[in-house]
């Protein structure tokens, strides 16, 4: 599929009036490369970059890697080179080492546009690169990429399938140990144990678990509360797999739930209901924002963030389900939608689930239920 | 101590003929203000960068943070700003509204110097910077910085014997679970839900956990495989606490340990021990590291890595133990060692502590002890 992105990503610089790109963001290496660079490890005190994506039009594009980089999953139609990051025979030389590796391979292009990132580029990079290529123009591709990666491929949608079982398992596990005396490091623990298991290996993970008057807050890392008898447990869970970040939300509650909270989880698991029913193409971000907002204001509630955002190769991109965003619904799209309501100083709640927008509605590809 | 940090910079700056400076990089951020990132999230899709410092002489000092970050532990000495990243009212323009504080707070300023870190500041900031500010000539800091946090202070290092408290528990549990049929996942998180049941939250890690063959390859993630009985296993832990990481390796056998294993396990120990007893002030990291490669070699052995590093709040950083590094070592610089040996397609072994350089020699700060 990183071939279709690719004459893509052609015919978009082409409309644009861009001969040539070279990206930089961790999303676009992932996206026109294949590669699922490692996380987890801050910005690495090696290199300030792993890497650069060069696509120079008739000839075949070349992922510029750190050599510290495993380089696993680069598509077959994207050459590798490397740039030496660390070695132990001299100091550190990252950022020269590709810029000259850059300038080498542009020096010789005749006069014409680049489109770069220039939000994810280091200046010391792009420094370089303006000064011994003066017959380049180098200008902005973000706006054009903002949107890019909206329409899902088959690829992509079956990879994040496979990420949203393991929000399902997650969840499972979740709702499991959500009981009274366990603290929410231990129920997060017990979470990402089980999904790593099932991963065979390391699972990225973006959460949050928090408990009783925490829950008011609409998140946070786990901390060593306990769960208290009665008391709600929100517990949204952000895995990454093959690169694919999976999303999902559930709020339950440690042993028998009060009136109080029964009644808002029924009218919130409605109000998403009723949304998912009515998501289409060709329906404004915007409206299906207003219609969920609107629809936990007449529960009494209100929520303060998105009501939802696409996601994939980043944990939210376009479309985001916001008030602003006049975005058209497509097909193919993927999208997580997350009503919650939250009383300040009190309690807390949210529902989420991730759906493909089809030709026709929406298919639900979260398949945990939401559990009180 | 970050008041102490400060005033270093600025005799520093001072020296350079630089007025100001304007940071960027994760780790300045958090030398300098105290503020604790979230890792674990990849680059965010909702800023390109999380903050800047901005130290203008003879001001109070400014940590300019996008105002998704929680924000805990900044030091009272330095002020915060928020810039604007994500909000549901517009679309994203976390770069446009800090290049716009930025440019409102430098534009007073008389003709100067500012320094800044090119490899870690994003082009589309400096771009604006340097448009706007045209009295400002901003200049390059990496080579102060790169050697600036190597010594110490103390509470850094009380923070890092926390954190190695938890490379002590993480290396027990591994012991422990070391067992034939366990697979290295398996392993690691066990090891980690004990470090984070321990630390009441989430604890970032960077981990080497490989078994049988792929020992050879000096490390790796930890995968599906089971380990058999024999053979062994490399455990690397590399965790993050209150932003400071700590380091630790061993390796140890499922089951009883063959003849080879065991010598060359005794032997790699006491190569560590001697290098250890030769730490002391003034030793250049270039001598430690040919002292220690050149015991290994006596072994019949040999490692393609560095003999070890500084580390800190970055988890590789100077002085970084290296045939190439004439540094030499000074009180309250704490660095780990790590030997190896790596026989191709066979096993691999490495054993790792953590240690601060005092006035007479070395305090070995990883209290676990090495147990093929």
């Amino acid at each position: 599929m990183v071939p279709d992105r690719l004459s893509r990503l052609s015919s978009t610089l082409h409309e644009e009036g861009i001969e040539h790109a070279l990206l930089s963001s961790f999303v676009s290496l992932r996206y026109f490369t294949g590669y699922q660079a490692t996380v987890e490890l801050e910005p690495s005190p090696m290199t300030p970059l792993l890497g650069v994506f060069l696509w120079i039009r008739g000839e075949q594009p070349t992922l510029y890697l750190a050599d510290m980089e495993p380089g696993e999953g680069i598509t077959g139609s994207v050459l590798r080179e490397s740039f030496s990051s660390y070695v132990i025979e001299k100091p550190m030389f990252a950022v020269q080492d590709l810029s000259a590796k850059l300038v080498a391979r542009l020096r010789s292009l005749p006069k014409s546009k680049v489109a770069v990132e220039p939000e994810e580029i280091p200046a010391a990079l792009l420094d370089v690169l303006r000064s011994e290529c003066p017959h380049l123009e180098f200008c902005s591709i973000k706006d054009v990429l903002s949107t890019f990666r909206m329409v899902k491929d088959a690829e992509e949608i079956e990879t994040m399938r496979e990420t949203l079982a393991l929000c399902d398992l997650g969840q499972r596990i979740a709702k499991q140990q959500a009981t009274a005396g366990r603290t929410e490091i231990e129920i997060f623990t017990s979470v990402r144990s089980a999904m790593e298991v099932q991963e065979g290996g390391r699972v990225p993970i973006i959460a949050d678990v928090v408990s009783g008057p925490r829950t008011a807050l609409t998140g946070g890392p786990p901390s060593a509360r306990k769960l208290e008898a009665g008391e709600l447990l929100i517990v949204d869970l952000v895995p990454r797999h093959l690169g694919y970040w999976g999303d999902s939300c559930n709020t339950c509650c440690a042993g028998e739930p009060k009136k109080e909270y029964r009644d808002a989880f029924e009218g919130l698991a409605a109000v998403l209901s009723d949304a998912i029913a009515k998501v289409r193409p060709g329906l404004p971000a915007c409206d299906l924002d207003r219609l969920v907002r609107t629809g936990v204001a007449k529960l009494g509630g209100s929520y303060p963030h998105h009501t939802g955002h696409g996601l994939g190769i980043s944990w939210h991109e376009e479309p985001r389900i916001v008030p602003y965003n006049t975005i058209p619904l497509e097909s193919d799209m993927i999208i997580a939608l997350e009503p919650g309501m939250y009383f300040e100083g009190k309690w807390g709640m949210r529902l989420e689930y991730v759906l493909r927008v089809t030709a026709s509605g929406a298919e639900v590809l979260s398949k945990y239920r939401h559990e009180l």
